[in-house]
C-alpha cells in the first residue's frame, strides 16, 4: 500500500490509495457522524439524510442523479452505521472525477424537497417493514436494544415508525449542519487513482463543506440485558453480547482472534460443537464490533424450537473451556484466518477504502499493513485465555431472541452462567 | 485475460486463468449437475451431497478438513444451484497445492458415514428452517414452483422436509457414481496460479476421478402459474415470471440488458416509477435467469399490504411502455452498467472463475472479454424492444408472492395484462 493523506484547508482528509493494475476506483465520502449521534427525537434521521442525500440538489433532480451515474456504467450507494454515514461510488476510471462530482453535489447541496421526503418517508418504512422480515437481522437490533437500553447505541439505525413519520426538512438540515464538517470527514479514493489528481478534484469540488467538527457522541455504557420476542417463526434467532473492546483498546486484536478462534470458521469451537457434533444449527458464529468507547463480543445462532435450549449452556460452555484451555495450535490458525483475511481484502478496493477510512476515525491514522499483521502476530495463547476469561467474568451478559423461544432459559439462569464465581460448563 | 486450458485423460478440464498482480488463488471444481439432475425421492440430494463431502473422506475426518484449511487461513466452501455443484478454495498462494490436495480428497474418496449423515440431515434441517425465515428467497422457490411444476427445476434445491430425512448413504452414492464424472466437471483456478503447476497437481490429486459424463437433466418446460402463501410477515414479497432464454440464445444479451434496463439499477424504469415516483416500496428489480435450455425473466418486490395491489399493474404497465418506447439513451444506460459490471468483475478472481465454468457449461468455451463485450455493445434499442414485446406476449405469466397480500389481484387479471391482445399499462 503506498497511502498518501492531504488534508484541505476547510479540513477535510482526503486519502488516495493507488492500486496501479486495477481499471476502476472506488472513492467514498466517511461522516464520522451515524446513529449514536441522534437525539431520541431524531431516531434515525442519520439513515433518512442518507436517503435524502440522492433525492436532489440545487443542481441535479434524484433521476439525473441516478441517470449520470449509471451513464457511464458506475455504481454509487451508501450505508449509516452507528458511527459512520458513508457515500461512495465504483467507477472505471475516466469517471472518477464524475463521481467526484456527484457525490460533493449529494453532500454539500441537497435540496431536502418536502415532496421528496414525503415520498421517501415511505421508501424508509417499506425498509424498516422489510427489516422486520429478516429475522436474523432484527435480532440484532434486540440486542443492541439490550445491551445498550435508553442510549443511540441502543437504536435501530433506520428509527421507527413514529420518528420517520415525523422528519422534518429542518431536523434533516439541523442533524447535516450539526454534524457534515469537513473536519470530521474523509474522503478516500482506492484503485486507479492518483493523489494529486483526486486532491486538486477535492480541492474544487470539497472546498464548500462547512469547516468544524461534529460534536462528540454521548459515551456508550454497557449495561447488560434480555430482549425476547415470540414469534411465528420456523427459527428461534438467539443472540448473545458480552462487554468488549474499542477499536483502539491493546486486547483489540487478542478480541479478534479470540472470537475467531470461538466462532469464526468451521474448526472453530462453536461450529464444531453447536453444529458439527450435536446438528443444532446451521449458522452459529461469533463476531467482535467496537466503537469509539467500547464493544462487543457476541454470537448469533438460528435453530429449531426443540434446541433452542440446548443453545445457552453450549454457548457458555465452550466460552468458559476457549477460555481455561484455549490451545497453541487453535490460536495460530484463528489468527491465520484473520490474517489471510486481511491480505485478500488488500485486493479489493472497497475493503481498503473502507479499512483506511475506519483506521482514521479509530486512530487518527492508516496503519501500515505490516504494523497490523505484526499486532496480529504478537497475540499469544495467553493473551487469548486472558481476554477469554474477562468475558466470561462480566456481571451482565446481554440475551436478545425471535422466534419460537419459549424453550429458552431465563435471563437470571443464563447470567449465572457468568461472573467471577459460578461459571459453568455445558453438560 | 491469459486463460488455457487442458484435458486430462479422464476427461477432466483443467483450466487456469493467472492473475500475476495477486497473492492469493480461488480454485474451484464445478460438477455440471445440480438440482435439476435430481428425480423426485431424490429431491434436494445434490445439495446433501455437497454437504456430506465435506463430512469426512477416507483419508480425513471432518474435523482435519476443517483444521488443515483454516491453518493456513485459507476458506472452503461450495454451493449448489439447480445446474451446477461448486467446491472452492480462497487460500494464499503457497497453499493451492494443499487446497487442490482437499478439494480432490472430498470429492473422490468422501465417506459418507451414517453417524454423520444423520448429524448432517439435522444441520440441512435448520438450513431450511432458516430459509423458511427469509421472506425474500423463500418466494423465489414459490416462483420457481409455479414456472415448472412436477419438474426438478421447479423444486426447491435444499429438498423438503420429508425427503432430508430420509436420505441414505445409497442414494449419495448413487448421485454422486452417476453426476460426478471427469468429463462433467472443470477445475478453474483464478489469481496467483500457473499452468503447469496447476495442470501437474490436477493430474496427480484428480486422475482417480470416474471417467465418463453425467447423464443430461430432463428438458426444462415453462409452465408458468400462481403459487401464494398468506402469511403474518411485515411485507408482501411478490415475484412475477415469463419465458427468458438460455444461456446460448442469440437474443441472450439482448434480454439482460432489456432486464437491466427493466430494473437493474436506480435509473431503471421500475426503480423510478415504482421507488421513486411512488414510493411503494425499498427493493424492486428485474433478473435475467438462464439455464441450459430456457431461462426466465423475472421481478422482485417487497412492498406493504396497503400497497401490494398497485405493484401488478405497475410492473406489467413498465413492462409494456419499455418495450413500447425503450429509448436509445436508457438502451446505452444499460449496456454500460452491465460493461462496467463485467470489467470490474474481471478484478476479482472468484468471479472470474465462476464465470469461465459458467461459460464452459453453456458455451463449451472460454468466450474471450472483447468478445462477450462485442455482443454486449451489439445490443442496439429495436433489439431490446423486440424481446420486450416478445415477453409481453406471454400467455402465462408467473406470480408468487409471500405474506399480506389479499389486496393481489387473481393470477387471471394479471395474466390477461399480458399475451397479444388485450395488453394494458398501469393506470
Amino acid at each position: 500500500m503506498n497511502v498518501e493523506i492531504t488534508k484541505l484547508s476547510n479540513g477535510l482528509t482526503v486519502v488516495t490509495d493507488p492500486m496501479p493494475q486495477l481499471e476502476s476506483a472506488f472513492v467514498g465520502v466517511w461522516v464520522n457522524a451515524g446513529g449514536r449521534n441522534e437525539v431520541r427525537a431524531d431516531m434515525g434521521v442519520a439513515h433518512m439524510l442518507e436517503h435524502m442525500a440522492f433525492k436532489g440538489t440545487e443542481r441535479r433532480s434524484a433521476r439525473v442523479i441516478a441517470e449520470e451515474i449509471e451513464a457511464v456504467g458506475g455504481f454509487l450507494n451508501a450505508y449509516t452505521s452507528r458511527e459512520q454515514t458513508a457515500f461512495h461510488a465504483r467507477v472505471l476510471k475516466a469517471d472518477v472525477p464524475l463521481a467526484l462530482d456527484i457525490l460533493s453535489d449529494i453532500l454539500i447541496r441537497p435540496t431536502f424537497e418536502q415532496k421528496e421526503l414525503e415520498r421517501e418517508r415511505q421508501v424508509v418504512l417499506q425498509e424498516i417493514g422489510q427489516a422486520r422480515d429478516t429475522p436474523d437481522d432484527l435480532v440484532f437490533d434486540h440486542l443492541q436494544a439490550a445491551v445498550y437500553p435508553d442510549q443511540p447505541l441502543g437504536w435501530p439505525i433506520l428509527g421507527e415508525e413514529a420518528t420517520v413519520s415525523a422528519f422534518s426538512q429542518d431536523q434533516l438540515r439541523g442533524f447535516m449542519n450539526t454534524n457534515y464538517r469537513a473536519g470530521s470527514m474523509v474522503l478516500v479514493a482506492s484503485g486507479a487513482v492518483a493523489h494529486r489528481e483526486i486532491v486538486a478534484l477535492a480541492t474544487d469540488l470539497f472546498g464548500d463543506l462547512k469547516p468544524g467538527t461534529a460534536p462528540a457522541a454521548p459515551l456508550a455504557h454497557y449495561r447488560g440485558g434480555d430482549k425476547r420476542e415470540t414469534g411465528d417463526l420456523e427459527q428461534a434467532h438467539i443472540t448473545f453480547a458480552f462487554p468488549g473492546v474499542s477499536g483502539t483498546d491493546p486486547d483489540y486484536y487478542a478480541m479478534q482472534v479470540y472470537a475467531t478462534a470461538l466462532g469464526g470458521g468451521m474448526s472453530s469451537r462453536l461450529f464444531q460443537e453447536a453444529r458439527e457434533r450435536r446438528g443444532l444449527c446451521y449458522s452459529i458464529y461469533a463476531f467482535a464490533h467496537s466503537y469509539n468507547d467500547g464493544g462487543l463480543i457476541g454470537i448469533y445462532t438460528g435453530t429449531g424450537e426443540g434446541e433452542a435450549g440446548e443453545i445457552p449452556p453450549v454457548v457458555a460452555g465452550e466460552m468458559a473451556l476457549l477460555a481455561e484451555n484455549a490451545t497453541d495450535r487453535e490460536i495460530a490458525r484463528a489468527k491465520a484466518q484473520l490474517r489471510s483475511g486481511l491480505l485478500m481484502g488488500l485486493e479489493r478496493p472497497s475493503a481498503r477504502a473502507e479499512s483506511i477510512a475506519t483506521q482514521l476515525y479509530a486512530y487518527g491514522r492508516v496503519l501500515p499493513v505490516a504494523e497490523v499483521t505484526g499486532l496480529l502476530e504478537a497475540v499469544d495463547t495467553a493473551a487469548v485465555r486472558r481476554v477469554g476469561a474477562r468475558v466470561m467474568a462480566t456481571a451482565s451478559p446481554s440475551l436478545a431472541a425471535i422466534g419460537p423461544i419459549g424453550g429458552l432459559e431465563t435471563h437470571e439462569t443464563f447470567a449465572r452462567r457468568f461472573g467471577s464465581a459460578t461459571r459453568r460448563a455445558a453438560e
